[in-house]
């Protein structure tokens, strides 16, 4: 692992780093901030798992996370949202290809060899945390927002005794039933939709997953509402599940990091409230 | 005044607005983030004074001074850092010329016909703010960064029935003896050294001016500090004037946005604690 960058920030240190991923056959950049801790302590993670077109730096320069992270002793790591490279297949849409990887792992050619992002975040990624930053790998919590916010559920949901917390910022709730998800799910998965719920946290739920809570802001103002996030359709997926979701509509909240910086702090000690109880 | 862009942020609005300013001869953009208030209410200011290759764009991502503004119930207004555009005159490098106005009125050709900026930030910006803002223009505090840093310092000085807090981030204290202000100083003004002493924070103390009190923040780990920023001059100066210098040395922080966000609420509330006394 290469270090780009370290800067000293609130104490703790903002890293960023690249490596030559095997999930994704590339080079991948991603941040992680280890606030201020006593020799030895090992640290809860928190996974924080950004939208369409969005690298590590989005939320690295504008997501306020570092002040809440050392206060409350949080590591928090940002991976990027796709593979990336001449090497790699694009799109010119800015809603598939690089830069929107979806947080599967693709099965359709040219996207199977490179788009694997589901392996990357969940096998790969939390390994080389745990070798080299004092993270405690048996408190994790994930969030992210819109595409992330899809990718935090999904995974979440997915691994129910990995994460104690997980929460979301104007999340792609049901990605089969809406058009960003429709095009993604088909383009990276294929046209059987049994395949695609699996990532889709609102199938996951009616499939049976299960977790106690979750932790969902979403914007009142967020352009992208009604036609891609519809949080209605996770609200009533928990209610029949019995799952205790925490839905904060804030009204005139648009999409972007003005939004999410708002709410980072109490995202953040949410997850330091379960990960640390 | 066009409307760039406004985004809701910590319960209050981030405006981004661009107008032809008469000082300078371009359109200029800037930023004002107007906290939440009760209607009626007139706030205090706090001017916001960027460095070198800054726009307003850098703090208004990078600074986190939103959420202790809210707080505080402060209007930060962040202002570009020169004059822009195809027919304004510029430099290659980027310590001169567009960029880097370095807050003076420039007297040399061809720059004195657009590089306004000290008219355009202590005449023309404040009538613009007091008329379309909630603004309590008897209650201005002025900060900077770098360049900026400079600039909020000798305002500030030259102002200080206006400015009733002056406080910087690693600012350039001294131009008249380092590098950058001694490039930029003679570039703007001419080889006359005498003409420079207005725009140089110790030479105006040297020179007679007087605040109560300067707060500074300065990164150990700041790769400028030996050469560019020197803090122990404007140490040595407030020392003989009897001006209460509160100057912080950070150990292990650099030049950067990650300092100047680390230390950014502290200096707000220095601010609100004086424009509110």
């Amino acid at each position: 692992m290469e270090t780009v960058s370290t800067n000293m920030a609130f104490g703790g240190v903002q890293h960023v780093c690249r490596h030559a991923a095997r999930s994704t056959g590339t080079d991948m950049t991603l941040s992680v901030y280890v606030p201020p801790h006593a020799p030895g302590a090992r640290l809860p993670v928190v996974w924080y798992l950004s939208g369409l077109t969005c690298t590590h730096a989005n939320v690295t320069e504008k997501g306020e996370y570092r002040r809440a992270c050392a206060e409350l002793g949080l590591i928090f790591v940002a991976p990027d949202t796709s593979p990336r490279g001449t090497e790699v297949p694009d799109d010119d849409a800015y809603d598939f290809g690089q830069g929107a990887g979806f947080y599967v792992d693709a099965t359709v050619a040219p996207f199977d060899r490179h788009f694997r992002m589901w392996s990357y975040v969940t096998e790969e990624l939390p390994e080389l945390v745990a070798a080299h930053f004092p993270a405690d790998m048996a408190r994790q919590g994930i969030m992210g927002h819109s595409m992330g916010g899809h990718g935090a559920l999904t995974i979440g949901l997915c691994h129910p005794e990995r994460f104690r917390a997980i929460s979301a910022f104007a999340p792609i709730v049901a990605p089969s039933q809406v058009p960003w998800g429709e095009k993604a799910l088909s383009g990276y998965l294929g046209p059987d939709r049994a395949a695609w719920r699996r990532h889709d946290a609102v199938a996951l739920i009616e499939d049976g997953a299960r977790v106690d809570a979750l932790k969902v802001d979403q914007g009142s103002g967020d352009a992208f509402l009604a036609e891609q996030l519809r949080p209605e359709l996770l609200e009533r997926a928990c209610a029949d599940a019995g799952i205790a979701l925490s839905l904060g509509i804030r009204q005139g909240y648009d999409h972007s990091y003005y939004f999410i910086s708002t709410f980072m702090a109490d995202h953040l000690r949410w997850h330091a409230g379960r990960l640390n109880g």
